[in-house]
């Protein structure tokens, strides 16, 4: 489905962030995941738990039951589920038939998240997480907020994309974080297995208010703007702030600020948006000020959901079009690929529904 | 559609509960029977009358129409179709065509409630509906409760699912009419031309506090539940309480409940349900004081009505699921074959969206 | 698509009304037209513009963005396309590549609306629109009433039908502009090259409360109901009242009241509904006291509104029906016909979900 050819959704064999620490608790929480019911809950010892959210027997929502020890236990007809998806009780019979269970998906805390693989749980490796030491998140001494969530109301490749094309700092943010500089600026592409990158340095830029205020910048500023894209939805980068007229190479930035996004797809329409952001104590004189304005922080955000719930209001109501990629979207472009290579090189899955979607609309021509 | 096979609804040919007698009065009312628009009203005399609900001129639903002496006319262009489905006048011309009719149901108003025949008309027998007297229903001596009424936002079969599988009792309804031993207790299972019966006899029960106060029960007590399925809507029974350690051959009752569940779909995935009770004379005493909650009552059918559609709501979502079936499903299994028996009986009905639904999916294969 | 033949949903080659003027202005407007988005704005000038309302890059709503000059910006990434569809800049590339544009669509403002060329833009011949100066619309001595506009929820040529057969101006309108008498009279049809005229002569009339009240009419009088289909969206027509007894000939009105109705498709299932009125100087004696009551004319409009409305939701849930053709549908038969003419003489369209809807059932049989 769009923006990938017709019938490709997402990848199963990959991490995925599910939730907030939070958002799970002793009492189980439904979330989709990839079109699939999930329900997450603590054991008594609060290890997070996922599995399938419906119940095989006749199909109950299991994030409607509750937590019995370390086991949710479906509300319907009490069939009760360990944390490893088996089956240990039935009301009604004393024998549970080996059928009797459900899908436990491989989960990761890490820092104030976990992390869900959808696909087959032998093929989830934890090596395969990003480092977290490494992005600072687990690093006691750099200052972190705890990820803020969204419910998008479109399909999880639309902000893959708008994350992928930072030119629309200029414009969807033009009083925040934005600036007419970020789009004309050149960008630097950079590439590996299973991930593409964008960095873009910013001479003797003029910051909006929103940037001074919130981030204690005065006057003209060298920025630098990276951002990794490590396919199939998670984003990290940073926002580097340094005396104007600075020498790339070798300057040390006044303010570092570490960006963080995960997008997971939520249903065929819908995906989950979690986002964070880390600041280098080695800055910490210019970011204790930071952020001067949480609102206007959130304000950020909101400009991003509510451009890809127009984009999908229009996919839902019109179709799908006809693209113009443009020289910005070459980053982008390569971001879709290396997503779309990843569900092609997963086996077709029995029944699943977005690998069996609209076919993409060519130019004046259905494609088949 | 689950649960049946792909294609397969409802049979039509079958007396259904389309009403509550209080429901239909002299202004018109549209109801959705079997996916199609249904018209209710009454004659000046008093007689219930049901039509197709939409003016086969222009598709104006009747339902929004007025009803003058014994007809009902068309709010858009004035047709006025008579008791029989007849157009008896276009104001727009002096003759009417013959094709200018509706279509009239059988119905038959039996107590508190109606039934519909959806089918030929011809073949609606009203030896085929369960006899009232019998079941208590017409009895003046009995105690009976009107019938309460719920549009269930699931489709028709997985009430019927609900009802055939009373190991629920323990777990949806556990502070009300459950109890831990109703699951547990094995179930005797009977069978006739048409209808399944589940029969439970639970020794020295101890009974939920609901059961204690709306009932007037104390103590331990012995407890026969029965439910019998006429397919394809139509479940009664009774919930009867004895002294602990009674003899299930010879025992009379303290408290004989018998109850009534009719169940009639009337979108895809959408039915109504109508539920009602009478209480024996004969175990009078301890009834007089039953319900002492009537809030309570209406809370166990909430539940029921609530899981439905949260069954729904993941078919919808999800699509459909692999079912693990249970010892304590065989009752259920054939109670659904009755249904599915019914309906592939029947003739193909032209343009039935019902019986041309999305296959069903079996472990790891979609079926076609 | 009903009511048309399977596959069928409106000709594009046509002007249809889009818009009020006062709903254009400088802040951009999205309005689907045939089942497409649509952005409307001003120039500086006050010169209207419609262009596709979805951007060519990554598809967000042109609606949603901003006007700036003659142009109107994208919001999301800032491409600007000018009032002829050209893009003329991209904030992130100097050169704009020839694909980079957007469909302008033809647009005339005439009076108090405007409209619209869906097409071919090369076919769109402003000598196709009707004559409006004719009409009294554009004459300065004719007391207009602005237009009024409503949403209707069903697709746009039920509401045609409608206009096409006045019957139901004796029951849909019995308490407003009705009277039992319209649907009684004979109706006139004439015909010429793609419009349809009904005109009846009621003799001897008794109107409405109503009617006497807004239009200041005492006593019985004769009317004259014309009204022309100018499809595939234009009704003009008049209601016009005489002395009782009059000579259809040669009586001058007392008061000419000139009817106009505009009918565009939105969605497959949506339409727009534009309706005005204006009253012949010559009969100003009269119309100086008409309407009396505002809220009472709007009152009709809205019996349209909801009806159409009912008819849609049935098609939807209930699926498409066998229609009873009357005699008096022969006028409105004939106005469905030039519409399917008129889809029929085009070249089917890449991508048209309207030409690939569900198959039209006739009696008993789905056709293919």
């Amino acid at each position: 489905m769009y923006p990938f050819a017709a019938g490709l959704y997402a990848p199963r064999n990959r991490w995925y962030v599910a939730a907030r620490s939070a958002e799970v608790g002793r009492a189980p929480m439904e979330r989709f995941i990839l079109n699939e019911p999930v329900v997450f809950y603590r054991t008594e010892a609060g290890d997070p738990v996922a599995l399938d959210g419906r119940c095989p027997h006749r199909g109950y929502p299991l994030g409607k039951g509750r937590v019995e020890g370390d086991a949710v236990v479906c509300g319907y007809h009490g069939l009760r589920f360990e944390a490893d998806g088996r089956c240990s009780h039935i009301p009604s019979q004393a024998i549970v038939p080996p059928k009797a269970r459900v899908k436990a998906y491989p989960l990761v805390e890490l820092w104030d998240w976990m992390w869900i693989w959808p696909g087959e749980p032998e093929l989830a490796d934890p090596a395969l997480l990003p480092d977290h030491q490494a992005l600072g998140l687990t690093d006691p001494n750099w200052i972190k907020r705890p990820p803020l969530y969204w419910t998008v109301e479109g399909r999880y490749q639309l902000l893959n994309d708008n994350l992928l094309d930072l030119t629309h700092l200029s414009v969807l943010h033009a009083d925040t974080i934005g600036g007419g500089d970020v789009a004309a600026t050149e960008e630097r592409h950079e590439e590996g297995p299973g991930w593409v990158r964008s960095v873009r340095w910013i001479s003797d830029a003029t910051v909006t208010d929103w940037v001074r205020k919130s981030r204690g910048i005065e006057g003209a500023v060298d920025r630098e703007i990276m951002l990794t894209f490590a396919a199939p939805g998670f984003h990290f980068g940073h926002d580097r702030y340094y005396p104007a007229g600075s020498d790339p190479a070798t300057a040390a930035p006044m303010l570092d600020i570490r960006i963080f996004h995960a997008v997971t797809p939520a249903t065929l329409t819908r995906c989950h948006y979690f986002a964070s952001s880390a600041v280098d104590p080695a800055t910490f004189e210019l970011s204790r000020k930071y952020p001067a304005d949480p609102a206007s922080a959130l304000k950020i955000f909101t400009e991003d959901v509510d451009a890809i719930g127009e984009i999908e209001r229009l996919l839902g109501q019109a179709g799908e079009f006809d693209e113009v990629p443009l020289r910005a979207d070459v980053h982008a472009l390569r971001g879709r690929r290396l997503v779309e290579a990843m569900i092609r090189a997963e086996p077709p899955q029995a029944g699943d529904a977005g690998n069996a979607a609209a076919p993409h609309r060519t130019h004046g021509v259905a494609a088949t």
